[in-house]
């Protein structure tokens, strides 16, 4: 056996989407070994003569995967060890990436035989290396962190209503795919309501079964 | 210049504990280059023929660098980059850890030279690599986490009065140097009357100036 020096090192991403009122998580089936025909995070290898940092390779990964540019990007955990892929030592630094919705069809119809959105509480079982278990943090961090920040946003349209609102972040908190987590309706909006990270769009609606419904978009300062 | 195929891959412990109820965070004086001489976490270079996972390598480098065993230990998140270290793009894997108040004197007297516990909200100006930026990292987390978890038992002695736990929490809730966190004494009991991680030690009492304080240790279950 060769005498390992360096650890292999890679940056993988857990790309977030909520369609139809569920969390989804994207998958991209690899095609070349080690794991070659199994789903995987989108990840890349790191290029040290290329890329400045690790956020740089997860960028990277998600623009040579399924070509995309996203808004928010944050690193979660580091997972690592002797075990955890047959070409030995390595490390998978996992970040976190949010899609606004109206890009998600996008995603797929660019590569649909090699890209799937699943079930970010059901990703399957036969998953490459120890994906199965980073999507597993990533989902718990994601319903953690919710709560305190202005994450949602990232994963909002244009232009949207705070009933979608609302139902993206029920998507995010519900404990798994049985369960239905339930904002009150009334809280939900106050605490919006006095948020300076979304404003109104002046005279914009949207006309469906119900009364007309005011739009809002994210406010100019916000930082994304 | 040579092509730099693989990263510097390390651990490095942001080692926290209370003393007279400051937060302190333990610094150690490097040897070698780069940055000799200068105060830095304690770290260790990932060796992949002998660490399983990167766990094990920081607590190797507390044990080689200021003879510790923690009984907490948790990664915190990973700096990367081209720019941070001299040698070449390199990985520093922070973790953070908590020494229990009867242990932290000895740590100093084992090496008083090139060992220092020093302020966690002012660690100092001449550290070494990025060590500041970790510090004021792990800082802030280990602030938010305590508000959730059992966190602040690891940094108890074996046997502790209530008022001693409050201080210890109080010590890591404080903004800083200059503001001093306080917590509601009867809330406070009353959060931790309930808890069931800690139990009265029966017929132990602490006698000072006061009336004699119950004494408590962890409970028997409690999952470190």
């Amino acid at each position: 056996m060769v005498r390992q020096l360096y650890p292999l090192v890679s940056a993988d991403v857990a790309l977030f989407s909520v369609t139809d009122d569920r969390l989804q998580v994207l998958l991209v089936r690899r095609e070349q070994e080690p794991a070659a025909g199994l789903w995987a995070l989108p990840g890349a290898i790191l290029q040290p003569q290329g890329d400045a940092d690790l956020e740089v390779t997860a960028r990277r990964a998600l623009r040579e995967k399924i070509s995309v540019e996203v808004p928010y990007l944050a690193q979660l955990r580091t997972f690592a060890g002797a075990a955890r892929d047959p070409r030995g030592w390595s490390l998978s630094v996992l970040h976190c990436a949010l899609l606004p919705r109206d890009q998600v069809q996008a995603v797929v119809r660019s590569s649909v035989d090699r890209v799937q959105w699943c079930d970010a509480d059901a990703p399957g079982e036969r998953l490459a290396f120890d994906h199965a278990q980073q999507i597993l943090w990533a989902r718990t961090a994601l319903r953690q962190r919710i709560q305190d920040h202005a994450l949602p946003l990232h994963l909002m349209p244009e232009r949207f209503t705070l009933t979608q609102l609302q139902r993206v972040c029920e998507a995010i908190l519900s404990p798994g795919p049985a369960q239905r987590f339930r904002l009150d309706k009334g809280a939900f909006r106050r605490r919006f309501a006095k948020s300076p990270d979304i404003v109104e769009v002046p005279g914009a609606f949207e006309h469906g079964a119900q009364r007309p419904a005011q739009l809002f978009q994210v406010a100019p300062g916000f930082r994304f």
